[in-house]
């Protein structure tokens, strides 16, 4: 029996002066690898304490990996070989990580080592968050459509499942497609682990050293490093009131091999511009002609407040020249990682391909809640009310800025949709983080317009997000940025 | 007012009548974009239909993009533009996507078009699948965690969350690592979309053209296409009955620079194979040497049924060589999508930046479901529970091999845990492709060992896995599989 002996008095817990003797049993070596510990059961008649005090004691062993359980409930002392941790590891004796990376990364990770991170201080009106607005996130309705997914398919949906995605959700998501002029069949569309994820696997399919992507300027600034990690040139277009300028446009894409345009004609991230519908035309036209892909970023189509309705690029494409990214992360939840794709058969079937190489199966399990969620209805009336609420937010932050802005220092996009907008200086000499940090001084956050382009520019800007702001505190910041505005150069 | 009539009689339902009224309407441009259409209670009473009726009708009309809802809930006609359906699409018009294609990608897809698919025809004992048995999975309990989890912090959940992971989890896997004789900090752990997600972050950090890895032979099947994706060419080294055999690949360290070694010592699939400690610390020594990484899988690191525990390389190692990957996917839920690895901050900081910039942000709803699930006891539970389960079932096939399958025309390997084992065939006569037809015509389907080889090989091998059949259809599956080998020449 072992030589075991606890003190009650003591401030150390008894289960603890069990493990820690049995412990030191192992480690000097009186007690061998392979050899039985008492029962629970013996033990603690012996020392006169509780059995679930023994047990405690044996579950600490068990967890630091002294001992281990076998069939008859019976413990035994583990090989423990030498554990790295009772070796003193010495930092010279570390590997050098960053020696052996691909230099291509190490350089693109060393760029962009701040990202774009949208908390601030209490107090501050926080315009830097692109998402929906928490307190306007249906999370109890999902929940309960969530239990009912599990309730009616758990197995199913928690085992190996096909990579192209729940086909009840993607059957929705036809008709979604539909709704905003998009025809197109079930092997047309591919769910994917957001826009992000939809990007990568075509970059896998296309991507060889040095291609050319042309971006908007500015752009969504998430895609830059990722374009950039599969050795993209970025070729930048700027962005005008109607839409990307289609005569640079044409001269880049006339002297240049392009692999595709990426494009956000919506409610553009960062701009808030919407092109309309004569100038999709021509762009798909123009891109025809130099038989160019296009990637329409779909990312706020359902967020359409004022005006006329337009419809996607993809919907006139008879080419298939268009894929189409949709996105959950706008309406619903951004934590769900849920998007998809719209493209030629041949196309969607590669893709498939390399998802299923690089991710072997899908989540369904978020995929049927959300299915189960949609279906109902309850996707349209969702849309609806957050329409009210945006409608109204993005209603009094252009009031806002006609009253606050002066008009001879800035200008400022009128989005007639999606959350964001954009001020830019009229002044060259304002330093734009400068200016971020008088903002922020302020008590109002904004995220400056440097991280939406490739290359530096000129003029200070700046986007401006309403998804999580309040009609009075949009009008607020917007008063305050007028008053530091008024006063620079 | 519009022109419109029903006829009740007809075999056509009344709102479908009233869609295609309407649609011609707008089709032939009787009603033009932005004209209003009756109210649904007007039209109905007009009609003397019932008003669900008409409103059903609307919402054809919407879903197929014809008009669309206003505030005040009037329904107004939608610009629908030149929608690609109304166009004929010839073939020859299309997008040659395959040409656009990196040449490299397009070759391995076309090579890798039949995918490891585990469904059988019904009444054929499956030795396929290779993931737990659904009727052992808890999904019920789970469901209960997932609510419980969505209840108390839904909203939080469900927004844009921390790439490397939610931190309770990690908590958790760095107990269980504990346990397993790894010991680390929170910051050595990055929570990840399963082993092939951590695999392929790996690769982006270090891949570069021509990158040379070893691996055993045969290995997991799935790591092959994603390897190559990668660019990388693949060294095989045999394995043996004590694991990778030591002197080739001793051989290949010294002849080549290697970017890592990927190997699965618990358990390896496909052929069940442990190694022993002893084999470890050698390896672990010589890697040291030639300074070669290691990708030690632990896949099944939690499945070991009979003999002595073994630690894993990780465990032994102080200098950050070794690179642990973890997964749920066979203990709980493949479907999850849920893994993690372990290693030397650095590494870990560099592989979340790139997390970060190909994924955004990281599904914290199925993370939190996991940890609830597991922190109250329940995951030790349920891999004891799997242990009895499984230690029968192996058990079971062990006996049952060595009954009915001929010494003298094949081996199979003796798994101490896991869910495969593997038969070879000792005549290179033996057709795998023929011998698997005639075992399938008999009622049994394994897997051909080919898929878990680079190069081609002279032996008829397969991999048989118990995870989803009964002790008697193991037990009648290997006596039938005994009948056929026996007949071989």
């Amino acid at each position: 029996m072992l030589l075991i002996k606890v003190n009650k008095n003591s401030p150390t817990p008894v289960f603890q002066q069990i493990y820690l003797q049995i412990k030191s049993l192992i480690e000097t070596g009186v007690l061998k690898v392979g050899d039985k510990l008492p029962s629970s059961r013996l033990l603690s008649e012996k020392l006169k304490v509780n059995r679930t005090t023994v047990y405690r004691a044996y579950e600490e062993l068990w967890s630091f990996g002294y001992i281990e359980s076998r069939p008859g409930s019976y413990s035994f002392v583990r090989q423990r070989a030498q554990l790295a941790i009772e070796t003193k590891i010495a930092e010279e004796d570390q590997i050098n990580w960053a020696q052996r990376a691909n230099p291509n990364i190490t350089s693109l990770l060393a760029s962009c080592d701040h990202f774009n991170n949208s908390n601030t201080k209490p107090g501050i009106i926080n315009f830097l968050p692109l998402s929906p607005d928490p307190s306007q996130m249906p999370a109890e309705t999902f929940r309960k459509y969530l239990n009912k997914a599990t309730l009616l398919h758990g197995v199913d949906l928690l085992s190996y499942n096909n990579v192209k995605g729940y086909d009840p959700l993607r059957a929705f998501i036809k008709e979604r497609m539909a709704f905003h002029g998009i025809r197109t069949t079930l092997d047309n569309i591919l769910i994917t682990n957001g826009t992000q994820n939809s990007l990568e696997l075509f970059l896998k399919y296309v991507a060889v050293a040095g291609l050319k992507i042309i971006v908007e300027a500015p752009t969504y600034s998430a895609v830059i490093p990722l374009f950039e990690m599969y050795g993209a040139i970025l070729l930048e277009v700027p962005i005008t009131k109607k839409g990307i300028d289609l005569k640079i446009l044409e001269h880049l894409l006339k002297n240049n091999e392009v692999a595709f345009l990426f494009t956000m004609p919506n409610f553009q991230n960062p701009t808030g511009i919407t092109s309309t519908q004569a100038h999709r035309e021509k762009l798909l036209e123009l891109c025809k002609t130099y038989n160019t892909p296009i990637i329409e970023d779909g990312f706020e189509e359902e967020m359409k407040y004022f005006g006329k309705s337009v419809m996607p690029v993809k919907s006139m494409d008879n080419s298939g020249l268009v894929i189409y990214l949709g996105t959950f992360s706008k309406t619903l939840f951004p934590g769900l990682r849920l998007g998809w794709m719209v493209g030629n058969t041949d196309l969607i079937n590669s893709l498939i391909q390399i998802k299923q190489i690089t991710e072997i199966s899908s989540n369904f399990l978020i995929q049927a809640a959300v299915y189960e969620f949609c279906q109902t209805g309850n996707y349209e009336l969702h849309v609806k009310r957050l329409h009210r609420i945006y409608r109204k937010r993005m209603n009094t932050a252009l009031k806002a800025a006609e009253k606050y802005l002066p008009k001879d220092k800035c200008f400022f996009t009128k989005p007639s949709g999606g959350y964001t907008f954009w001020i830019n200086l009229a002044n060259n000499r304002n330093n734009e983080n400068e200016t971020v940090k008088q903002f922020e001084k302020n008590g109002v956050a904004v995220t400056p317009g440097k991280l939406f382009y490739v290359k530096q520019k000129k003029e200070a800007s700046f986007r401006l997000s309403i998804a999580h702001l309040s009609e009075n505190q949009i009008e607020e910041g917007l008063r305050k940025i007028g008053i530091i505005i008024e006063k620079l150069n």
